[in-house]
């Protein structure tokens, strides 16, 4: 097994750091390797903002609900962009634009770019002994952090990412079987024999981790999470900024 | 260096391939990294399809008009995946889940798990001497992509990946400069500088090339991408599985 390989099965997400500050180094390079992503149709629809701030970074943990955002190496937040690609047009020029900029597909595109550039810079801080954990919850006050980061149009921001020494070993957490997200030509609908056996481990799995243990399986975590509507203005504040909505 | 880091700053679209398959060893470990990929809320909401079925390739190759679609090591499409997660849900559960299913909170979810997956996977590819190349173009006909799979409903494909042993080793393709794409703690509105210095690097590109060359910008050629309206079904497809609704 080769180093890259080892330092990607070795993944856990990190959420507390020791008080050392990401280098200027580091950064570059972690900032580069996000950069060498694959990007659709060369448009690199993505931003990143750093935020070193003390006040943002106060605000952002309490939208967050999450000390580590504030207590970390470094705090990156990756946003969907298409605004830079309207930046040299005429307004003529801009009109033509609304409907790609507004549609699914460049949702998507910028959405899947972003992540692509994430995973780069996971892995490369990874690589470097350093520990990350993606923050998805700057989505529970989404027109909040827009503001703070004072994003254009067609700008939006869809996750945050602190990196750090990490100052904890976590448990691994199991993925599902590959027999339940791997199929071979075609979609097998009838997967339930795979999730029992994953509820099954789960179950295993709180059981015996170090802290934190209780009664849970995967699929009923699920049916939980999903029943309880969540984010329902994301939608709307995602349209508000210009993107899917035609 | 490290080894992962030049694995990443070495990241190339490959388009040409030996006629040598992917083996299951390599299969296996690609698959095992994209699994291990940091999830939002563990909810691990993608499905990996891959295509072994001459037929199927062919379809694909038609739709995408990448002739690499068939002639490849091996043919992965990303899914996101929500479908699993209502497997065991009662009707009257499903019911309630609908408005996470539809919501353009948790198609984000979807699509951004799966493309940290698929980013796991290139790289693990790519440091075990393979090649990728992404292939966005399966969004050209994405409902007949969607019938060749057999994915059923919350379920849509993404994006796809070729993978195998390269045939070519292409010019790396520069990318936006770090002060274009990164800022610190809010947005740089006017960063026209940036764009019209990366256009120059690029025109130099262009006209340097081992093969291709031609006269472009950047920024022109972004206006003339985005001024012809692209892929406007993916918004009533994507809608029609389920997704994006609400």
């Amino acid at each position: 097994m080769n180093q890259t390989i080892e330092t990607i099965l070795n993944h856990r997400s990190i959420r507390q750091f020791k008080e050392v500050p990401v280098t200027e180094e580091q950064l570059d390079t972690i900032l580069a390797a996000a950069q060498q992503a694959s990007t659709s149709s060369y448009m690199m629809a993505y931003t990143i903002i750093g935020v070193t701030d003390e006040h943002k970074k106060t605000e952002l943990a309490e939208i967050t609900g999450q000390g580590y955002v504030k207590k970390n190496g470094h705090l990156l937040v990756f946003c969907a962009d298409l605004y830079r690609h309207t930046l040299n047009a005429s307004p003529e020029q801009y009109e033509q634009m609304l409907s790609n900029l507004e549609n699914s597909e460049h949702f998507l595109v910028s959405a899947i770019d972003a992540a692509l550039a994430a995973q780069n810079a996971a892995v490369a801080a990874e690589s470097m002994g350093l520990g990350i954990c993606y923050i998805g919850s700057i989505r529970n006050q989404l027109d909040k952090v827009d503001e703070i980061l004072h994003l254009p149009k067609h700008v939006i921001p869809l996750f945050g990412m602190v990196i750090g020494v990490p100052a904890h070993t976590p448990d691994q957490k199991p993925r599902l079987p590959k027999a339940a997200v791997y199929f071979e030509n075609e979609y097998k609908h009838d997967h339930e024999a795979e999730l029992e056996a994953f509820d099954q481990t789960i179950a295993e799995y709180y059981q015996s981790r170090k802290t934190n243990t209780r009664n849970d399986s995967w699929t009923d975590q699920m049916l939980r999470r999903f029943t309880n509507p969540m984010r329902m203005d994301v939608t709307g504040i995602v349209k508000k900024k210009g993107f899917n909505k035609q």
